[in-house]
């Protein structure tokens, strides 16, 4: 595979959860893959886990994910800033210039309550993400996930957030498989020009097998992922592009072909 | 159960799928439920099922469902508007006000283009159903059935096409389950004003067991039903609220508990 095509690609580790971060990165180096994504479940101590990234060649694109600031209670709420605060200290550890932010569930408020949550738990550590230079990507999620993981569910959504936030600090992140049904999805994409902090791709494979782990390989679905792509690159982004899929059965499956399969996808259905 | 309380409810046949018209029919008005709402599949002749229908006492809220125009090929798209033509007589025969338009999924197409046919047909079939005296009600259904049921999936996207008619014969229906994670449904519900054509309800059960038969009874979810409702009634719609609900437990076990059942439902979680 021409290592030209592939110089924005970026595996995020949750497409194999079996595999520790030594194995992805093992993997990873094998073929060539310039980024990675990382999970924070993945490693004790980012200082340790960043020294074998870069030991490797690789960099990293994100750390997911902070967020989840939709705690129904004074102290949860405030767990969940601590909890941020500590991302936020990690992602830079890491060597990350973005935190992924999931927003979470309304968690038994409204959802305006539980919205408006979020937005004031984003207040509260955006000085914290300023000094330490992350970029805190608000992703928005399917709007089939907002009873159980996030009540951010459109761009525009996140975007007016950003708009609200008005920090160098805000961006968004853009992942295909969330947002490719949205009859805005274009207009929003160009008014994120400037903050696009990341995109993430996979495919909606007809018929969906499940809402969490439904997702499957680029060109196994129905995204027009390289229309979305030209899209965002229209709207001046051109950094690394993460290949991030909830799959049991390529988790199931997870060995050495699997890089290889997902340059070749990339290829073929995001890039060209 | 107070009569008053229950003259907006509506029983969609679809509640109880293994029920034929008739034993639909006897269950509605074995309990004083005024409207039913029903399915083109379930009757042979529009006469027939409305003598059935008038016997009974009740009145018909809308049809189910004409739509479905974004066939792939001309021949199709021709034999998708004979039968919108077919479905636009049938509501007229059977007395209701309002034929559902589901729009069906982009078979192949892009989502642009699948889009633009939508409307395309739905431009087709206006003066039929302008002069039949059928409203026609474009039904955004959840952005999850985008790949396999309908490309219009948000109520923002509903008003954009009813502007773009221009039609008095033409409203939005607007389902709690397709429309409740919107964060603009409010101001898009204002927007309707004057071309709210249908509410449905049922609830949004966490964890969901299924896409498309994992909807459940009012209360036993997540959507702010009572919230909607007010809305909806602010924006000046006083007809009927439909039951509308797939769900397969609900068809294995519909009996005479059924009906009591959703008009407690109704009252506790939709009125109030």
């Amino acid at each position: 595979m021409s290592s030209e095509l592939l110089t924005r690609l970026s595996f995020n580790q949750i497409t194999a959860d079996p595999w520790s971060l030594e194995q992805s990165i093992r993997h990873c180096a094998a073929h060539s893959v310039p980024y990675i994504g990382v999970w924070r479940h993945k490693f004790d101590e980012a200082t340790k886990a960043s020294a074998l990234i870069r030991a490797a060649g690789l960099r990293v694109s994100s750390l997911c994910r902070g967020g989840w600031f939709s705690a129904p209670t004074p102290t949860e709420r405030r767990e969940r800033i601590a909890d941020n605060r500590l991302a936020i200290e990690q992602a830079a550890a890491i060597g990350a210039e973005v935190l992924v932010i999931v927003s979470g569930p309304a968690n038994g408020q409204s959802l305006a309550d539980a919205r408006a949550t979020v937005l004031d738990g984003l207040r509260e550590v955006l000085t914290d993400a300023e000094r330490a230079g992350i970029t805190l990507g608000i992703e928005p999620l399917h709007p089939m996930y907002t009873a159980e993981r996030s009540v951010v569910v459109t761009l525009r959504q996140a975007n007016d957030m950003a708009d609200a936030l008005a920090s160098p600090a805000v961006g968004v992140v853009i992942d295909a498989f969330h947002v490719w049904w949205d009859p805005e999805v274009n207009a929003q994409i160009e008014r994120a020009r400037g903050r696009i902090a990341g995109f993430h791709v996979s495919d909606w494979p007809v018929p969906l097998p499940g809402i969490l782990m439904g997702r499957a390989l680029m060109g196994d679905g129905v995204i027009e992922l390289r229309h979305l792509r030209r899209i965002i690159d229209a709207a001046g982004y051109s950094g690394p592009i993460e290949v991030e899929i909830f799959n049991d059965e390529i988790w199931a499956n997870a060995g050495d072909g699997l890089l290889a399969l997902i340059q070749q996808r990339f290829v073929e259905h995001v890039l060209g």
